[in-house]
């Protein structure tokens, strides 16, 4: 059997977390028994979610045990197998977490179709990230046609989505991103009406040049001075769909610093975890598939070679430094 | 023609509202002409969204117009007519303002059978803050038996209705109020289960031990610190009908110290304001009304005596000092 590389949490974060609170390692991976499989992950996926893991506390899901491998999900195909459903070379999607192998009797795994979708956009367009935005904007936002959507974290792997779907649905779609790049990206590459930098002048001003008739959905990703500029833009009867709040998720929480527009406006927000509604995942992944193979959803990511990468690639995530979904590459 | 006496603002605050943004004046009521009643009004209802009005900017509502009678609602009986659809001795529910007598051809008025639910209780349990609590707690929140509903600001107009509607509904009601006395009353007075005291012990070892299964539904009048011991203590799911944060109202906003309760918890927050919902307001009506007069509702009253006593009665329902639904009796 070949030797696994993975990468463990040591210890949980003061404020932000770094490098120091992860280590990687080398273990054996152990002999198959009957009924098992061994499966190469090729892509890891890194998700902001995962920082809220690496603490401690009450949350919708556990925290990650220490000294425990890294919890995330990859995609990559079967190498060797003692299982008849699972031959070799099978195209999976698994939640083997932050290592090159992993081995399972095949529950919790699920079978791709490789031959128009390639399988690092199932951890992407066409999966968590697709549905999550999916979800936010039909289940939550649920546009009209002429009304406007707005997205923090725009170019990133949620938002992407969001936008594309707005415009699907005929609304106005305005991206927030940091820097002009990203906002030259969302609005050229991905076809948003708009992107305003949240990095340039006051956003205030740039959101109400964008959204000449206000705000009727906002997909939140990061919170803290975005959704403070975004609040006061928000139309009577608006909804939130609040996905994340990644500019809280690595020290202090941020405050909401005016929530009077919460009530003046009559806003509706909604917290939401893509992983309690299952019931539209096969609605959504079909959609998102149909719609990326025909090319109908541009897309974008930003991969790091290799698994001793996967901490520096995750804690610039959390600063904003992706451009586009996270992935770690775990095969030359 | 008797003479009037009516308040008008003056001036808009800076920061903290003063008896010095309000006038008491002496004016001619105007004689009848055809089609035209004159109402005598009773009670004067003061409300919190009334401090609102009294700034400039974007709101719900248009600002207060300087030097006219304060917008509010009154109870009070037809003295004179030439109407014969609103004969004198009709009691009238009217929006005349802060005044002791009010001109109107009878647009806008509703005619009030007193014969069991007096004036006053039209502008409290069985008018638009019994309405307002009807609203939050059936649609937004909409709990379930067993459930736990917390609401702020248990003692005033709309928190005594919302906890005793969650009573009936078969929740577990917690209300929060500022004060042994007001706290005691809740409990013995209105029948909630229990009732905690934010101007007592940490507010948030006060909700664990109110709501040992947390809070499912939470009716929201008041904010800041409040709204912050209520939202770690909140239910996966829960519900949050945001009707009012007059802790912020007069002087700058008070942020929400740590959403990320918003997104972990998955709560949805509702604003609302109960004129844009005139669908229910038979219905609660109705209801209100054939409880109350049937002893089902309990409810409080803190009546300030004579029109020139509205300003500091006002001033002081700010600042959480009325207990019950705050009123101004305008005849002696």
């Amino acid at each position: 059997m070949p030797r696994n590389r993975r990468i463990v949490l040591v210890s949980r974060p003061t404020g932000k977390a770094t490098a120091e609170n992860f280590r990687l390692e080398t273990v054996d991976t152990p002999a198959l028994t009957a009924g098992q499989l061994l499966v190469r992950n090729h892509y890891l996926s890194l998700d902001p979610y995962m920082r809220g893991r690496m603490d401690e506390g009450r949350s919708y899901a556990a925290p990650q045990t220490l000294n425990e491998t890294m919890l995330g999900q990859t995609t990559g195909v079967v190498i060797e197998s003692q299982n008849s459903s699972w031959p070799v070379g099978t195209a999976v999607l698994g939640s083997f977490g932050w290592q090159e192998y992993g081995v399972s009797d095949g529950d919790g795994l699920r079978k791709l179709d490789t031959a128009v979708i390639p399988l690092s956009a199932y951890l992407g367009a066409v999966g968590m990230p697709g549905v999550t935005a999916w979800y936010g904007l039909n289940r939550i936002i649920a546009p009209k046609p002429g009304e406007t959507v707005a997205v923090s974290a725009a170019s990133g792997a949620v938002g992407m989505i969001v936008g594309q779907l707005a415009k699907r649905a005929g609304a106005r779609a305005v991206g927030i991103a940091g820097g002009t790049q990203k906002c030259r990206f969302v609005v050229q590459e991905l076809g948003f009406d708009a992107c305003v930098d949240y990095k340039s002048k006051d956003l205030g001003v740039q959101l109400k040049e964008a959204c000449p008739k206000g705000i009727d959905g906002y997909f939140e990703n990061v919170g803290g001075a975005v959704m403070d500029a975004v609040l006061p833009r928000m139309n009577a009867f608006g909804r939130i769909a609040l996905c994340g709040l990644i500019a809280g998720y690595n020290g202090a929480p941020i405050p909401i610093t005016n929530p009077s527009w919460l009530l003046k406006s009559r806003l509706r927000l909604q917290g939401f975890i893509i992983s309690e509604h299952f019931d539209i995942w096969p609605q959504a992944l079909e959609e998102l598939a149909a719609a990326y193979a025909r090319g109908a959803i541009r897309y974008r990511e930003s991969v790091a070679q290799g698994l001793h990468n996967a901490p520096q690639a995750f804690l610039g995530m959390l600063e904003g430094q992706n451009f586009g979904k996270q992935l770690v590459k775990l095969i030359d």
